[in-house]
């Protein structure tokens, strides 16, 4: 087990030795490890080696200049200056509260940037501003259309955050398909089979096999299949797509570059880098902010009543799951896979910079 | 089979008789008749029996004052005083129009309404001024939260709709859940069943009863069951009833009232009436219109000529299904089914409007 400032101080100093500076660093720390509180880890502290080996290969910058290239008063665009996604991703929220400040809302999509983490911290970042904050990115292409053969668009996550009064607040975080990817590898571990509705083969044609993807098959929109409404959940993905990256000028669909060293870049784009989108909304700019909380403890106290379903215990509300996860584990310690754990001392052994287990 | 006009004329002939001005008549015949058009007919003619039943009860104001009572530069919330949604709707995404031509986007949330019909039309009135447009509603509870045994939200459909250059615009318009209502009555009128994932009884448990909201029961959220992501569905059509409902003022979740003159009204309220959320984006608040209508055109050519799945012909981008139809069925007229003729006959009895058939 580690403790939160131990990986916090680690995963700074590597980025200061790859050549962030030292807020900059503290910055993207503070998003890889939410993730790994908040119980995502498969965004937390497994991606620092990905970045390590991208900025070996001489693929990430890391004295950008981040800066708005479009504005309006409720909207801008930013280019990321093909950094770690976090730093822009920070930024753009940022522009995005301080535009809700004066317009009521502000919108922010944002270009030439990388993986940002989880889209639940961006999203969040609005809730002490007493606004609800949204954040969704497209990422490199896992998922396939619905009818088509061929992986054309990201697991493309959506995050909202609501602020609430004596209720926590409701947070949603979901990547637009029924599962994320993680659930192929521990199948594939385990040598046993992914449900069906999750992917199909390089045909098109439904399987269980956790290692499609590899054999050049495609993850499925949420819904699945077209009887359970996949087309619903390609609509959302692609929403997500046209949003983060079409409207930002960052490449979108098959043209999103791979976040891994080992893999080539692509021959085509159609823009600079991933693509995200950010925005904020004033709570008191609809009704006064002390009347939406109430209401809005009001809305998650009578989900939270609704009678559970047999064999459960409870309704969650979005949110919930890493709340519990976030006081439980910032309690117990960081516990790292040990594959993780070899990556770290890699990287450690290739820094300097020393890391303990 | 009868003509756009003839039923047109037909529509706004009754909600004239009922009492709404010539030019909102007009107003809500053409959002019944687009609907017609799109193919989505469970929210085209036979909608009207519902809204007349609900006049004669005395349920429907059919001289609103429709106003913005709270707005910011790019925010608004307008009360519907009780009106058919149509009328707040249309008056709501203009004013989202109006906002985002000056401050880049336009946001208004609705109180006071009720059902307005396909979530498509408000979300396309944004192309003709090159804006992104989006709209989404709440209504009567119907889907139960993961993990509940009880109907807490309604089907909160959401629709988005993004202009191109030379190729048609993209209109994703969509139930966030797996299929319609309508799927049910169809499979309980053949005597069929309906695949598990749409529905679960009265205790929470799978079902493939068509009849199960009759018994007790509900609808599942897009994903259908845990396991194949219905937590996300939950989480879609949760942000759908806080943005339409918890920030406009309306009856949010299990309080929304019924649109059937049979049904009471519910003993507690936690708002006015129904609730909806619209925006408008201005594309050229992030980046010259053209050059987004020609990567919007690219977007789209790139999925559509995506390798088509085993078994299928061609992938389909969000809104293809329905601009198909509107060009067929505007050739071919409009298919009323016997009941629906048999409900216009009952109101032209009522009213001494005329209707053949």
């Amino acid at each position: 087990m580690y403790s939160y400032s131990y990986l916090f101080d680690f995963t700074s100093l590597v980025l200061q030795k790859m050549g962030f500076s030292e807020e900059d660093s503290a910055q993207c720390a503070r998003v890889f490890l939410a993730a790994e509180l908040r119980g995502i880890s498969t965004h937390g502290v497994i991606r620092i080696a990905d970045y390590f080996k991208l900025w070996e290969a001489g693929r990430i910058n890391v004295t950008p200049d981040i800066r708005i290239v479009h504005e309006s008063p409720s909207t801008a665009v930013i280019d990321g200056d093909g950094t770690i996604g976090m730093l822009p991703a920070c930024k753009a929220m940022s522009v995005a509260i301080a535009k809700a400040r004066t317009a009521g809302s502000g919108w922010v999509a944002v270009r030439n940037s990388s993986n940002f983490g989880i889209a639940g911290y961006y999203a969040m970042m609005a809730l002490e501003h007493d606004m609800i904050g949204f954040a969704c990115t497209n990422a490199s292409p896992l998922v396939a259309p619905t009818f088509s053969a061929i992986p054309m668009l990201g697991t493309n996550p959506i995050a909202i955050a609501v602020p609430a009064g004596q209720q926590p607040p409701f947070v949603a975080d979901f990547a637009t398909t029924p599962v994320t990817r993680g659930k192929f590898t521990i199948a594939a571990r385990k040598g046993g089979k992914i449900s069906f509705g999750y992917a199909q083969d390089a045909e098109g044609n439904p399987t269980d096999a956790p290692t499609a993807i590899e054999h050049g098959g495609s993850m499925l929109p949420l819904g699945g299949d077209r009887e359970h409404g996949s087309h619903k959940g390609y609509c959302l993905g692609a929403a997500v797509d046209i949003l983060a990256a079409v409207l930002s000028g960052a490449n979108f669909g098959p043209f999103v570059p791979p976040m891994m060293s080992y893999l080539p870049l692509l021959d085509q784009k159609s823009g600079e880098g991933w693509g995200h989108f950010f925005g904020a909304m004033r709570v008191d700019a609809f009704m006064p902010a002390g009347e939406f909380k109430t209401r809005m403890d009001k809305w998650i106290e009578t989900m939270r009543n609704a009678q559970p379903a047999k064999g459960h215990e409870r309704v969650l509300i979005p949110g919930d799951p890493e709340r519990e996860n976030e006081e439980r584990i910032a309690r117990e310690g960081i516990d790292l896979l040990p594959q993780i754990v070899a990556d770290m001392k890699m990287i450690a052994q290739k820094t300097g910079i020393k890391f303990e287990g």
